[in-house]
C-alpha cells in the first residue's frame, strides 16, 4: 500500500543500490579508514568548501545526538524550536544520552529568528542555569517550512554574537536546497553554520547521515563521540558509498526536487477540494492539512498517512523521492471522493 | 589488500544483498512495522524458541546497550570478564550512555565460571555498592574460546539462584554453533540465557545486530530503550531482510563453519612454524599467536592484521565467511618466509 | 547587610542549632541507622499519614532529582511548570544526572491544571516520544502562588487517570500550609500526592532537605537512588535532627507564618507607593514588583535583593523566618525615599 | 555504643560546632558569596598554594564526582586502584552521573606505581577505547596505607608524561599529613597532583568536602559542575566556616595525629594477642585484622565494626578524632577476652 505517512516508507533508490553492490568487492579497512569513507571527505568538500570533516552515522537522532554533544560543555544547553526532531521526536535521546539540555522557544512555524533566540539566550554566567551554548535549527523545518539563506545567516550572526554555536538538523537539507534553488553551502558554510546532522535516509538511501563539521574550531572530537554514542558502522564503506551515490553527482538534487514537485502537486490538487484545507506554507516536500476527521479515517484505509495532531485532527501528507504523479492524482481524486461520501 | 585482521574487512554475502534488492519493491511502513521485520519474528522462534522477541538495532555496541539497559535498575551492575567487549572496546558507551556500571573479573581465557562471578556477586542490599542485577558472557569469547552447553548452564543456574539475568553478546553466536555441532538454542534459551546480542556483521551482513528477549520475564521494554539508544532504523525492513536471508535457511551455519574452518587451516599451517606458537585454542573463527615483531611488522605490509596486545607482541588472526583456503594457505607461506628471512 | 533576596540568605534558626548540639553525643552509626533518622520516621509519618517513608538530603535539587528517577523508567518525561526550579534552577541536573526529559508547559502564574497538563500528556505508547510517567507541581509555587486543596486533588486526580505518578516539589511547603492553614497532609497524601520534596532550609535549617515517599506503590529504591545521585549523608544525625526540631513541634509553621506574614506586610507597605506595583498574588512568603530599573538599582546598594526578570525589570522580594517587622519597614521606607529621589 | 566501625560514626570537634554557631550571625549571601567562603580561599592557598581555588561540596561521592568531571572529556576514563572508593563505594555514580569510565588496576595495598598504571595506559588514539586522561590515587588509601611524597612525585611525571591529570582523593588527607609529618602540600602541590578532593567529614566535620583545584590549566569550571552534580549548598557559610575552624589553626593535624595514635595504640595492643594477625601496615587511621570469625561476631555486640571482607574473615578497625585511650584499651581487653573464652 502506497501512501503520504513519512518519507521513510520509500525504498532505496536504485543508484544508491547498485553503488553498494559495487563497494562489495573485496576486503576494505572497517570502521572508516576504506577508501569510500577517504572518498567521501572530498564529496562532501565540493558542497560544503575546503574546511568541512564528514562523519557517517546510522541515524538520524545518531548524527543530532552526536553532533550537539561535540559543541557543548558537559553543563551546556541547546536552544531549539518546541517543534524540532530532537525536542519532539527523540525519546529524550539528547537529554539522557547525550546529557544535553534543551532550552525549547515556541514557534507557530517552526523557525527561530533572532528574537526567538533571545528569549532564552540569557542567564549566562548563572550556574543555576543550563547554559546555553548551541543553537539548533531544522532545515526544512518539521512543519515544511523554509529558513531564506538571509534568514539563517542572520541568525548565525545573532547566534555567535552571543556566543552560540550553531548546528543545523539537515535531515531534509536537499529538500531545502532544491525548494530555494540554491547550493547547499550558500544556507549553510557560507550562512556561518558550524555544524550539520546531514540526512540521507529520507532522500533514497538505504540506511546513513552523517555529522559534518563545517567550522572546526570549538568542536570536541567526533570520532570518540561517535563510537560512544553507538554510532560508528564497522563495514562503513557501505553506509559511506550511499553519500558518494547521493552526493557525486546530481541524485540528491534531483530526488529531493522531486518529493517537493509531488508536494506541490498535492497541494494544488487539494486546494480545489472543498472542506480541505492546507493549514501551513507547503515550501519542501510537506503539506499539512485540516479535513473532517472521519474523512481522514476513511482515507487511511486507502493510503497510510498519519494524524499530525490528534487534538486539532491536522495531518501530514509527505512525498518523497519515489512518489509518482499518479500517486498524487490518485490520492487527491480520492480525498475529493471521501470528501464526497 | 586481503587479510586477516578482522571479520569486518570483508564485506556482504552475496545472498544478502540479494534479499536487500528483494526487499526494495515499493513502500513499506517504516520503524519496524514492515512486513520483513514482522516475519523476522517467526524466524528467530524457529531458533531460540516461541517466546524469543527480536528488535533489529545497527552495531553490536548498540545491541549491548540497549540489552543491558533493559535488564538493570538505574543502580545496576554487570558482571563480566575484564576482556569483554562491553568493558574494552565501546569507548565507555555502556556506563556513559546506559549509565551502567561494569563489575570486571580478570580471566585468561575469557570465560567466567561460577567462581568467578562470585568474585563480584557480592554486597547485595548495600546501597554503597552498584547492585549486581545482570551476568554477561560472550560466545564466542574475545579470545577465541567457546563455553560449552553446559558451562552455560551451570553459569545461568548459579546467576539465577543469585538473582542475576544472564545477557549473552552473540557478537559471534553463530561461530560458536558451527564449532559446537549444536543449534544455537543449546546454549542460549535452552542453557538459561536470559537476553541476547544476536551478531550478523561479522557473519556476512552489510549491518546489523539484534536484541533477542529470550525469557520476557523481567526485562523492561526493549522498544524504547532501543529509540532512546540512537538504534531505530526507520528503513527496518533494509535491516530485517539480511536477518531473514541469514536465518530463515542455513546460511549463518554455512558462513560460520567456513570462517571456523580457515581459521583451524591457518592453525595447522602455523603448527609447523619453528618460532610462530598459537597461544590460545582455537575454538572458532580466531588464531591468537605469537611471533617475533619484526617479523608481524613486515608481514604486516602484506597482509593486513593487528596486535592484540603491544605490550607481549600477541598478534590476532580473524577469519571470515570470506576467507579462502588460498588466503590462509598465502598467508601462511608468507609467515614462513618471513620467519626464515 | 539584610535584605530581601532570598530566605536562603537567613542563617539557621536557634531551636535548630540547639538540636544539632544536643545530637553531638558520642557516636552513632553513619549513613542513616543512627537513632535521630529512625526517630524521623514517626515525626514525618504523624505530618503525612502511616505509610510515609523519608530520606535525607542534602539540597532541593539532590531531593528532586533523587525522586524523579524512583518514580520514571529510563525512558519516562516529567511534565511540569515551564517555571518549574527542576526546569529553570537546576543547571540541567534532572536531564544530566537523573536522564530525565522534561516536558515543559508554559503557565503565567507557575500552576498547572488539567488541561495544561493534557498539553504534554499525549503521545503514550509512542516510542519516538519520551514517556510522560510523572508530573511535577510545585507548593508553594516559585512564583509564590499557591494551589488550593482542592487543585491538587483534581490535578492528581487526572494526573493518576493519565498513568502519571504525581511529585510535589515542595522546597516551601511550610510556606504553603501556613497560609492555607490546613496541615500539610491535606495538600499532599490526603490529596493524591505521591512523592515529596520537602523543603528545610528555607525554612531554618542549616541545610536539609527530605524525600518522603507518601505512596510506595511503583516508588524504586530511593536507598540506592540517593546514595548514587551524592546525596547519602555520612553523619546524617546531624540533618535528620534538624528535622526534628523542625517537625516535631510546631517551628515549622511558625516560622513560615512569620515568613509570609512579612511578606504580607511588605506587599502592604508598597501598595501605597506611587510607581510600585505588585503584580503577582502574595500568597507566600515572596513579594514580584515592578517599579523603575534604577530606581531598583539604587535600592540594591542598600537591601539585597534579585531581578527576577531582567527583560522586563522585574523583582522579587523574598522574606523569611528572620525578617522583623523593622526589616520590612525599613525596606518599604527606603523604597519610598527611592521611589521620590 | 562506641566502637572501630568507621571514623564517620564520631561526632562533630566541639571547636567546628563553636565556629558554625558563629557563622550565624543575620544574612548570608547564598551560593558561596559570603564571607566565610571568600575568607575559606586564602585558608586552602595556606596550605596548598597560592594558585589553590576551593568549592566546598557536601560529600565524598559529591566530590569526587566533581573533580573527575572538570578533567575529563565526555570520552575520558579514570585510571584507578580497584579498591578505590570511586570504585567500590559510591553505588557507581563516577560513572552514572560523571558519566565517566573507571579503568581499575588490581593491587595487594591500595597504592598506584607507575607500573601499574601502566597496564591501563594505552590505547591512547583508539576510537574503540575510552580514553585514559586522569590518574585518581587516594591518600591516604582506603586499605590504610600511605604513599610517601616520593612515590607521589614518581607517580605525577609518569602521569604527566602520558598526559594524564592527576587527582587525589584525599577523604583522609589530614591522616596521611599526620603521619608523615610534612605539610599536605609536600604530597599534593608540591608532587604534582592537579585535583584534590579534600575531606572534612571523616575528621571531626559535621558535614563537608572540598574540591581544590590546585593546578588549574585544563580544569573545566567547577561552578556549573558542582551546581549540576547536586552539591552546590545555598547557606555555603555552615560548610565553610567547619573548614575554616580546621584548617585556620592546627585542629585538622590535632585531630588526624589522635586518631593515628589510637591506630597505632590498637596495633600494639592486639599484636600481643594470640591468634589475632595484623594483615596491613598501619600507617594512618586503620587497623585492618584477622581473627577467628565466631571471635569477631561475639566482639561486634560488644563494639561496632565492619568485617571488610566478607569471604576471608578481615574485619576494620577505624580510629577518629575522638577515639580515646581508654576506648582503645577496653576495646582491645575485650579482644582478648573474646579470643580466651
Amino acid at each position: 500500500m502506497r501512501g503520504f505517512a513519512s518519507d521513510n516508507y520509500a525504498g532505496v533508490h536504485p543508484e544508491v543500490l547498485a553503488a553498494i553492490a559495487l563497494a562489495n568487492g573485496g576486503h576494505q579497512v572497517s570502521y572508516g579508514a576504506d577508501v569510500y569513507t577517504q572518498a567521501l571527505q572530498e564529496v562532501f568538500r565540493a558542497h560544503f568548501g575546503p574546511a568541512a570533516e564528514v562523519f557517517p552515522v546510522f541515524n538520524g537522532t545518531g548524527a543530532n545526538v552526536t553532533a550537539l554533544q561535540a559543541v557543548t560543555e558537559r553543563w551546556g544547553a541547546v536552544i531549539c524550536a518546541d517543534s524540532a526532531h530532537i525536542n519532539t521526536d527523540e525519546c529524550g535521546a539528547p537529554e539522557r544520552m547525550g546529557g544535553l539540555k534543551l532550552l525549547t522557544v515556541p514557534t507557530p512555524d517552526g523557525k527561530l529568528t533572532p528574537g526567538l533566540i533571545d528569549r532564552q539566550a540569557y542567564g549566562l554566567d548563572d550556574e543555576h542555569r543550563a547554559q546555553p551554548q548551541v543553537l539548533s535549527i531544522t532545515q526544512s523545518t518539521e512543519l515544511g517550512t523554509l529558513y531564506t539563506p538571509e534568514e539563517i545567516t542572520a541568525i548565525c550572526d545573532h547566534a555567535h554574537e552571543l556566543g552560540l554555536t550553531v548546528h543545523m538538523d539537515g535531515s531534509r537539507i536537499a529538500n531545502a536546497a532544491a525548494a530555494l534553488g540554491v547550493p547547499m553551502a550558500r544556507f549553510t558554510t557560507d550562512a556561518g553554520v558550524d555544524l550539520l546532522s546531514f540526512g540521507g535516509t529520507k532522500n533514497g538511501l538505504l540506511l546513513g547521515e552523517c555529522v559534518v563539521v563545517l567550522r572546526p574550531e570549538g568542536v570536541r572530537s567526533i570520532r570518540y563521540l561517535r563510537k560512544m554514542s553507538m554510532q560508528l558502522a564497522s563495514k562503513m564503506r557501505f553506509v559511506s558509498v550511499q553519500f558518494e551515490a547521493l552526493l557525486a553527482g546530481d541524485l540528491w538534487l534531483r530526488s529531493a526536487a522531486h518529493a517537493n514537485a509531488m508536494a506541490r502537486r498535492l497541494e494544488q490538487a487539494v486546494r480545489g477540494i472543498d472542506g480541505v484545507s492546507v493549514v501551513r506554507p507547503v515550501q519542501a516536500n510537506a503539506v499539512f492539512a485540516l479535513l473532517p476527521r472521519e474523512v481522514s479515517e476513511r482515507l487511511q484505509k486507502r493510503y497510510r498517512f498519519y494524524f499530525w495532531n490528534e487534538a486539532t485532527g491536522e495531518v501530514r501528507w509527505m512525498c518523497s523521492f519515489d512518489t509518482t504523479e499518479a500517486d498524487v492524482d490518485g490520492f487527491a481524486a480520492a480525498i475529493a471522493e471521501e470528501m464526497a461520501a
